[in-house]
């Protein structure tokens, strides 16, 4: 007898990496660029703590008894008018359901579409995190391969003709792990090529606010709007920890995440969801955004600059925005080796494999360079040198 | 061509009713016995915002960042010592996972156990809410009567022998919807039964800290510790818009539960475990169950009273705690009837078919006592004997 007898989808799992990564990065003396933390001193912190002051103090009945499942009508609203300023595309409330951070989405997204041996297309490298929560799906998986401008157009036409994916899933601003941000003329392609086809666009849009020159880029939910379910988070932005993120998507589909959530959780944490709002209603979220994008795009420069002098041999993507780059290793490194040399240097980096489906990424890193100091950027480099020499 | 191309699990759901409470509950005017809301007049509104400040003030860093999968060490440490101290059964920290309320432990435990046709042992009536979300595995049902004293023993033999349902799901505390408690013989009949098969016993206990009489009943869990998948929810007791509740399981059980629960949504909101966990060392969780139960127990002797009185045709259950408790019609009433013409009188009650897997439960309402008035539940069952004469 084997026992306990779980369900056939936990055998299929791959090995997880966010954990891990997360202790790693814990470790005391290590300097981390392979966790995907935001810099928790650029938290807003007195102004969350005045906003969760105030909500407490003025309706706290209403904050910590159950509500509605799709979430905060008045942040509802927030987020519908913020597309509309921003792009001038017109959510209604109605088309917004509140999640617990972008992860949330990708749970649910994948519960509402897909059986056992459905496809998935998704960008490869691809984020760990969507690899991962789909696989409890058992799904198929047809990579898209990524290059500087976007996804490979031509590999997308094939797979969404040939083998009908549900949905494909990308990540447009400041991918993760490459950091690329897709260009305009991708994003109308990609558009155009999934118009008409069975196939739904998930757009994943945790970075679209981190761009360091406070450009925002055309979101492809524009170009293919009954198509595309996009989702969006506060983690990155605002703070991780109050666990809020949304999907944006068309009616009929929206109707089907908010069945999916009510049995997930029944609705995300109120409290957090109304001292959120108060923030955003007594704050500016671009003065925020500037000063966190601007901290963020220094850091990234200074990162590339370090590789360029440091790490000659590689070749790394420049980012435009968000928390990642990733490092293109000579021929003659692994990039799991070069991840257990680090750790012993005293830096932690993230290896390319768990980015990719089916095999492949030992030839990249991933470092994140939203969390740690010019001092830490450069110590860490100077450390991940030393382990790269040998 | 239809589209969107939703997975199967969405059209094999049952028609929700949660949503439709709520919506329900909330309607001008309606006196409702319909929802499952604890009364937010008795939630320590003060004590929480105390508890926040204080965490807010002096670490909010740490409470608005990401944090770890399986919740925060402290909470986790006080859950696991009060178990000790009320029932001398010994979790460590590692075997508690937080997640968001009860609901999501409905979600996770069906994910990693059920595989489409896996079957699914349930109390009958057995509580909505984990019927729809173990209906997105697609699993069958083998329902289990439920009578004064608990679960029918025969039928779950002859289900734990016949189908080998991969779990067995019951609320032995004030079960919902029947407000029933299991005796103790019942407990041990069906450890005894269960012992050494390869069931699972999940054991809801969103209610075990709100006995009216404050006596502990003997977890299931404690008779059957290998086997049981045991929940517990702050939301009954302290607030439920924390969405903060636990799974307490064995190692090998646990570990799959932390899988899943980062690939759901990473970690339940760090900002209300950290809150959570201030208020509980800084106030006596029993002197506010003390509190809440007693309230709880009048108003229920007082509902069980007005039914005697004004609907003597009708046999009801009398609960010993939680907030719910059943009155059963006689032949010539349907429940959907009665809730609709109640609705026509300005009271909102719950028809009894949503509890039932395979049809039934026209034939009893469920009806809520924890978050109404002594002079609502008056005014209400006064609305309810309108509508019955009808």
């Amino acid at each position: 007898m084997t026992w306990p007898r779980f369900s056939r989808r936990m055998s299929s799992l791959p090995p997880s990496f966010l954990e891990e990564l997360f202790r790693v990065s814990q470790l005391e003396g290590i300097i981390s660029f392979a966790g995907g933390l935001p810099d928790a001193t650029l938290i807003d912190c007195e102004g969350i703590a005045r906003a969760s002051g105030q909500v407490l103090s003025e309706e706290p009945m209403v904050a910590l008894q159950y509500s509605t499942t799709d979430g905060y009508l008045p942040l509802r609203e927030y987020i519908a008018e913020r597309y509309k300023s921003r792009f001038n595309i017109p959510p209604e409330p109605d088309n917004i359901q509140i999640v617990n951070g972008s992860q949330q989405c990708l749970d649910l997204v994948a519960k509402i579409f897909l059986d056992t041996g459905d496809t998935v297309a998704i960008e490869a490298p691809g984020y760990l995190g969507a690899i991962e929560a789909f696989s409890l799906y058992e799904p198929l998986f047809c990579p898209i391969k990524v290059t500087n401008e976007g996804p490979s157009i031509a590999e997308l036409e094939k797979c969404v003709c040939e083998v009908k994916p549900k949905f494909f899933y990308g990540i447009p601003n400041s991918q993760n792990p490459s950091g690329i941000t897709w260009s305009n003329e991708k994003r109308l392609a990609v558009a155009q090529i999934m118009e008409g086809t069975e196939t739904v666009f998930f757009e994943d849009d945790a970075f679209g606010e981190l761009f360091f020159d406070q450009v925002p880029r055309v979101p492809v939910k524009k170009y293919l709007p009954s198509q595309t379910v996009l989702s969006g988070s506060f983690s990155k932005i605002i703070a991780p920890g109050l666990r809020i993120g949304w999907i944006y998507a068309p009616h009929e589909i929206i109707k089907q995440f908010n069945i999916v959530k009510q049995s997930a959780d029944l609705h995300s944490n109120f409290l957090a969801q109304k001292i959120l709002h108060r923030y955003l209603v007594d704050n500016s979220l671009d003065e925020h955004l500037k000063k966190i994008s601007e901290i963020y795009g220094k850091r990234c420069s200074y990162m590339c600059d370090l590789i360029d002098d440091m790490l000659p041999q590689c070749i790394h993507t420049k980012p435009e925005g968000g928390m990642f780059l990733i490092v293109n290793l000579p021929d003659s490194i692994s990039a799991m080796d070069l991840f257990k040399k680090g750790i012993n240097e005293g830096v932690a980096v993230l290896p390319g494999s768990p980015f990719f489906v089916n095999g492949g990424g030992d030839d990249f890193i991933r470092l994140n360079f939203s969390n740690t100091s010019f001092e830490s950027i450069y110590e860490g480099m100077e450390r991940l040198k030393k382990a790269f020499d040998r």
